[in-house]
């Protein structure tokens, strides 16, 4: 039995059904999710072999269940599959953006953490969500980091991997923990700023005006601020500690920038300017 | 005598001589650029018929002179303009994004504001500068703001106007108060939140590995904060006051949204990033 059973059909786990299937990993690509109609449209662009009628007898047909819904729902995925005969052979993992929450999950549902849980995150995405912007490529050349936990058995790892590796991604593991404290800097603050910034523009009196005269920076932070809002809120609660660290730090940051602005502090804000510059030089040119 | 002389052969000058080389809207266009290897790159292209020496000697072969260089330095600019013979029958106009400082340091070169004098933005640009980023198409479709003062002759307003639709702009009339005051807000403010955040990134002690991390929203908010330093040092300092203005109302809503975050108000969160998707349906989805 050579069989992947995804969780959600969504932007991730349609782009995985995708990729498995070009790439040829699995014999058989068996999908679910709650939405009948995401699963009709997926079903019909032949990206699955087969629905199945729910969780619980996906898990009975799967050598891997990778779930791939917003990150306060896998606890219930997680329950299900723990009612499931075959609880104890399952390797499962997940694709949520927040890991401590996912793993206290892991443990709640199970009793304490089945060593075939590998809880993952691939850094990937898009402001399209939905199984229709799913994209057999969009793991390509993107890191996924895995968190294993302390029970987390060796098989199970790499099984994951392999999966991962076979839809061109570049594994890499760290603890929760870190994981989440990084990508609370990374990912969360950015996004909490951009829907805090088109929230701003479109409580203004004059924010019909505002909104036409959208230059290119603004168009990039409403782009941000159209993702996925179920997800956005459930990553915004899920990671709450260290996404509000991240905004205390950016908070400082921010308020000695105005006191340079305020003071007119011209070459202070000039070399912080250039800075900027040199960051995406040096690093995320490519991007 | 129908040449066009152009001040500052970055992004937007040679842009715009591109453009209208391309249009074939003047007979003539003659450069200038302070920093002579600029210059020979634009002429080496083809961009420009010929190099003035000087901003004076621009003025008196030019039926239109746009001056395209940081907003901090038009002023010097505008005094060269103001020395030379010509100066009764100038046609002037600038690419500034900010308006109110630059009409001012035109009062203080003039000793009182000229008739020919079109205080102007196209809405358009990059986080590339300089001239090999040119591109003859770069303001086609785009808005270019227009805040002729009190003293703007019809004729020298019909001038630029002509130059910016011969470009495939769209033109609009705005007070320059109101256009300073909008653009803090749609333009100013999120590059100074980007600035903020690549600088909170950047002075963290795991930098390198946050840098590792960046996904998308990372990703956006870098290119946001890797254009034209000096140009963005101006634009701070230029329109200080509304730039403020607009980082308070933000710090208002973000205030907002940390204590939702902080309550975990999951329905509230939800309604707002709801809220910010539709303003991107309803109004930026061509962006």
């Amino acid at each position: 039995m050579a069989a992947i059973g995804i969780i959600g059909m969504g932007l991730i786990g349609s782009s995985v059904a995708r990729g498995v299937r070009e790439a040829g990993l699995y014999d058989e690509i068996v999908g679910f999710d709650r939405d009948s109609e995401a699963l009709e449209a997926v079903l019909a662009g032949g990206f699955v072999d087969r629905a199945a009628p729910g969780i619980e007898a996906l898990a009975g047909e799967s050598a891997l269940v990778l779930i791939a819904v917003p990150t306060r729902a896998i606890e219930s995925c997680l329950e299900a599959l723990a009612r499931s005969h075959h609880r104890e052979r399952l390797v499962i993992s997940d694709t949520g953006s927040v890991k401590g929450s996912v793993i206290e999950g892991a443990a709640r549902a199970f009793g304490e953490l089945p060593s075939g849980f590998v809880p993952g995150h691939p850094i990937a995405g898009s402001e399209r969500s939905g199984s229709s912007a799913g994209d057999a490529k969009l793991f390509r050349g993107r890191k996924v980091i895995l968190t294993p936990t302390e029970r987390t058995s060796p098989e199970a790892l790499s099984e994951v991997e392999r999966l991962w590796r076979g839809l061109g991604a570049r594994v890499e593991h760290l603890p929760a923990g870190r994981h989440d404290r990084l990508l609370a800097m990374t990912s969360h603050l950015p996004h909490l700023l951009a829907y805090a910034l088109v929230d701003t523009l479109a409580s203004r009196p004059e924010s019909e005006e505002l909104l036409g005269l959208a230059a290119g920076g603004l168009r990039d932070f409403t782009r941000i601020a159209s993702s996925n809002p179920e997800m956005w809120r459930d990553i915004f609660l899920d990671n709450s500690e260290a996404l509000l660290e991240a905004l205390d730090a950016f908070e400082s940051r921010l308020g000695a920038l105005r006191q340079l602005v305020e003071k007119l502090r011209s070459e202070d804000i000039l070399a912080l300017c250039e800075r900027a510059r040199e960051v995406r030089d040096r690093h995320l040119k490519r991007g």
